[in-house]
């Protein structure tokens, strides 16, 4: 078997750490409870290390091609995509009205997690619908509502967003797209749009594009984008599938990674204009595809802990089975397989405490999005959304930031055969080179967080957080073993750290603005390095207090070292961090630009 | 120009850190002044700028083929090949004894370093030749000198290291290959070795194969080893070429990076034993080896400078002509070029940082293995061997880590084009991989750093490094600029961390061997760290004191806002790597193998 899905550590996260049972207790949620969670988790498993998995190779040795307009996927992918459909996965957390199954967030994002685990490049094309279907029932109108959601749900038909153009990447505002008003109330689109992931492809009927557009007469910049719904197939009254709609793929990528998935450039207008249907209001684009963009982000975080967990699993099986040199400490005689050396240990543990770490903030950060829609009391609503709105920038920024070192580690353990493609673990790290680059580079992550997230608030959120994991420190101390004593030494540290930090980022960030942003990506580091390693030692209480009751105590026993292991090697480069921001910003733009 | 080659940074470096001057006193090198330097680094640059740094692509995208046993290299390497050998460049470093110019390292390094940034493929052949010159000059007798020594120093003929087997990387102990010793006096070669790189190819008339073997009845282990000539073709008495000698290139891999140079399988004695030639004398061929070694892993730690380098010069023309968002201070009312954001800013200034630290620290090196080769005084060789010795694992060690993060950084300066192959940006990200993995790789790096490195003399040569760079904070606080202090005391704090590592480091080699090597990368990216800011401390003293008097001030003011810069972003991750060596052992080896 090629992946394994970690199941027991999902479960573990899921009822110990995101408090699934406080979950299931939401409106909406009744049947949501950890036995649910553990029977879709299996399910999902059994899916994906079966069906899903086994195509991830292939489709990097046969990526996604390109012919006359049309994009072929890698042989194997319209069948497992036409049983992800039958499966029921895509509609997992929409909602039961348009065919969904309504589950919570806190078992979706498992599961999310599992089919990236599998293949992050076929799992792309659900989670690009998934962003499409949550701008449709946020600002779609009834009548697009009823005429995409259904088959969007069901997965039969999929979702792109069209966001980026040559010159308008990072920066919206530069988006040019055109649409022109018709009498009868739809749009005609004329542009170009790069890097549309599944832009076009073979596994399904239909492609309902998402796309950013100018009207006539908008204002500049980004108050003046329009979003609309453009499907590759214009869809008749009936439901049924009309003409051809004016959008077209004139070419796909060659890229460093994710080859299966194919990164298309479409052009629209090229024969009269592409029909488009407005979503919501006219200049209203950007807002509503944010809503687009902050599901993906999130799932973008989990693509990086997913492919973290597979370069692990990858590493852990090459380790035990290569045989290389005696074990510094004599403790086998002759050539022992290289697991046993410091080393590799030190790898392999630190591939497994960022992964858990991840894990763990991103499961929490799902249970607060399920709590901030769900929960009946208004106030806890909104303080799970600024939770919620906090961790999102963390889980995408630092989640993905972390997958490059841990499938560079992958590739590490693995030696010489790790540069040889056959291997595989060259895949996982020119796979995961995309994660901190799209859905918003890690810099737009922090931008995010130094304005959006910490100076609009002044910093309260962020000390609200920080005085929550002073509650896990003083739960620490009074544990008073070993483990527990070393990990909230440093966890101290790393939230003392974090608070300078806010103090400086939310004093500068209108002052000095050069300043609080030269130390932005630092910030991000180090306030997704504390949340993770934060999540950590609750779980190291959470296995003290159960161990030696069960029969999971080898499972305990490595979740204590695990987290012990994040405080010790992970948690400490927190400070190091704070000094960057704190008192390196003026050494960032010393250097004029003339003179690099 | 897609390279440009930094002289002016080498020969500031070669001059006022590695002080060239001293170097010119020295017998053998009365012609090496900066004069010389000067004059070789800049046709140096014109040969690598024109000739072989635009093959960089091409090797990338249309590699070395096998078909039938030969391997074609990429169109145009042949003809490059043919005019480095006419320019003499392999011979630089080499004695005038064989054809070579006998100029120091301290000049040849930096001729190294374009080699590589002009192109990493092409440049290990000569990297590899440079090696089996190395060996035959120390071990080699008298006959092989005279066969072999000339055609190696000339370029005519290429050399290879044969080491690796498939059960045989790290771990030398295990090599099977046999060697049966014949009446003549030769012997025949019978085994198969990988991983060989430039191992079969067209740009050369013979290929000088360097082969570790065991001679029947030789010692198990390490002590059993022996090296040998075998040349693919054998030579006749009057130097010129006869029978094909029965070492064949067998297959050659996929591999992740470097696609140009042909990484090959050998197979040597199918059809009744390759003809092999000792080097030395039977079962030292360990010792021999690592004479090629060294000098390979401090060309491989050139190869990660110089691939920053080059990745750093890609992602400064892609800031400066990209336009993105508006600043965050107003400088510019519109959409400015990105590097006026202070996140491609941090990102650019780190790259640029890291590569003139390393290099500054590669070039010092170099002028301490001059004089322990040539000073005339033994005290003052003994001291630079040690110096020298202990740099090695740094120089190689820390400038290849360092290499992947900064041609990370650079595809992430590019965002959503960084991961799109034609970019090219992409390509030094996959090429760095194997540099911290081949000649030995980072734990292996380490362990030496660890072992006969401080270990065996008790952290003696370490605190000797120590004492070196106090004086220099001394030099920094006596300048009393805001510069010098900030960097004075990221400098002090980095030194202490260093000896709380040695300490720990010498104290537990014996008695605790785990937790000593479960911490020797950290260590080893400690030092490295604490000695690349050392001299970038020592450059920015030189440049203070040189700024105002000439037409340099802004390469001096440069230099100044380089050397902080450092400091304030990359010295300050000292003290978490010392907490990770001296208070996180155990955590390393907590976790059961059959835990993971």
């Amino acid at each position: 078997m090629s992946y394994t899905a970690p199941v027991k550590d999902m479960l573990f996260a899921i009822e110990h750490l995101a408090d699934i049972a406080q979950v299931a207790q939401m409106p909406g949620f009744e049947e949501a409870g950890l036995d649910t969670a553990a029977a879709v988790l299996e399910e999902c498993a059994r899916f994906n290390e079966g069906v899903v998995a086994p195509l991830n190779v292939p489709g990097d040795q046969n990526p996604s091609s390109w012919k006359d307009g049309a994009v072929s996927t890698t042989p194997g992918f319209r069948q497992a995509y036409a049983q992800f459909t039958e499966g029921g996965w895509q509609g997992l957390q929409h909602p039961t009205d348009f065919g969904g199954q309504g589950l919570p967030k806190t078992i979706g994002a498992a599961c999310v997690e599992m089919l990236n685990s599998a293949n992050l490049s076929f799992a792309l094309c659900p989670l690009l619908t998934d962003g499409a279907i949550e701008a449709l029932l946020t600002a779609g109108s009834d009548e697009l509502k009823s005429t995409y959601l259904e088959k969007l749900v069901s997965g039969e038909w999929t979702g792109t967003m069209n966001l980026t153009e040559p010159q308008a990447g990072s920066d919206l505002a530069l988006v040019r797209t055109r649409a022109d008003a018709q009498p009868d109330g739809t749009y005609k689109l004329f542009g170009t749009k790069i890097f549309i992931t599944y832009g076009e492809h073979d596994m399904a009927d239909n492609i309902v594009h998402l796309v950013l557009a100018r009207v006539a007469g908008a204002p500049e910049g980004v108050k003046g984008i329009s979003l609309f719904v453009v499907p590759k197939f214009l869809v008749n009254e009936d439901g049924s599938l009309g003409a051809r709609n004016d959008v077209h793929c004139v070419s796909i990528e060659h890229k460093l990674g994710i080859k299966a998935s194919p990164t298309a450039v479409l052009q629209f207008g090229d024969q009269g204009g592409a029909v488009g249907y407005l979503v919501g209001e006219e200049n209203r684009g950007l807002e509503y595809m944010f809503i687009m963009m902050n599901a993906a982000r999130y799932a973008v975080g989990v693509q990086g802990i997913a492919i973290a967990e597979r370069a692990y699993q990858k590493a852990v099986a090459y380790a035990r089975e290569r045989v290389q040199s005696r074990p510094v400490d004599g403790s086998v005689r002759g050539s022992a397989t290289i697991i046993h050396h410091p080393d590799v240990r030190r790898m392999l543990m630190t591939m497994r405490a960022l992964t858990e770490g991840c894990r763990a903030m991103a499961l929490v950060a799902a249970a607060a999005y399920d709590a901030a829609h769900h929960h009946p009391d208004e106030s806890v609503r909104r303080d799970n959304a600024a939770f919620y709105e906090f961790m999102v920038p963390l889980v995408k920024g630092y989640s993905t930031e972390m997958s490059l070192e841990v499938t560079s580690l992958g590739v590490q353990v693995h030696g010489g055969m790790g540069f040889i493609e056959e291997t595989g673990a060259a895949q996982y790290y020119r796979d995961a080179r995309i994660l901190p680059i799209y859905e918003g580079t890690t810099a737009i992550q922090a931008n995010d967080l130094v304005g959006r997230k910490t100076a609009r608030d002044g910093g309260a959120t962020a000390r609200a957080i920080a005085a929550q994991i002073e509650k896990t420190e003083a739960q620490l101390a009074a544990s008073g073993s070993e483990a527990a004593r070393a990990t909230a030494a440093r966890l101290t540290a790393a939230r003392q750290a974090f608070l300078d930090v806010v103090e400086f980022i939310a004093g500068s960030a209108k002052a000095d603005p050069n300043a609080a942003y030269a130390g932005s990506v630092p910030y991000l580091m180090l306030a997704g390095n504390l949340v993770a390693g934060w999540q950590l030692a609750r779980a190291l209480l959470v296995a003290e207090k159960l161990s030696g009751q069960g029969q999971d105590d080898a499972f305990l026993q490595a979740k204590i070292a695990t987290a012990r292991f994040y405080a010790e090697h992970i948690l400490v480069r927190a400070p190091g961090l704070r000094d960057e921001v704190v008192h390196g910003a003026a050494s960032v733009m010393a250097l004029a630009p003339e003179a690099f």
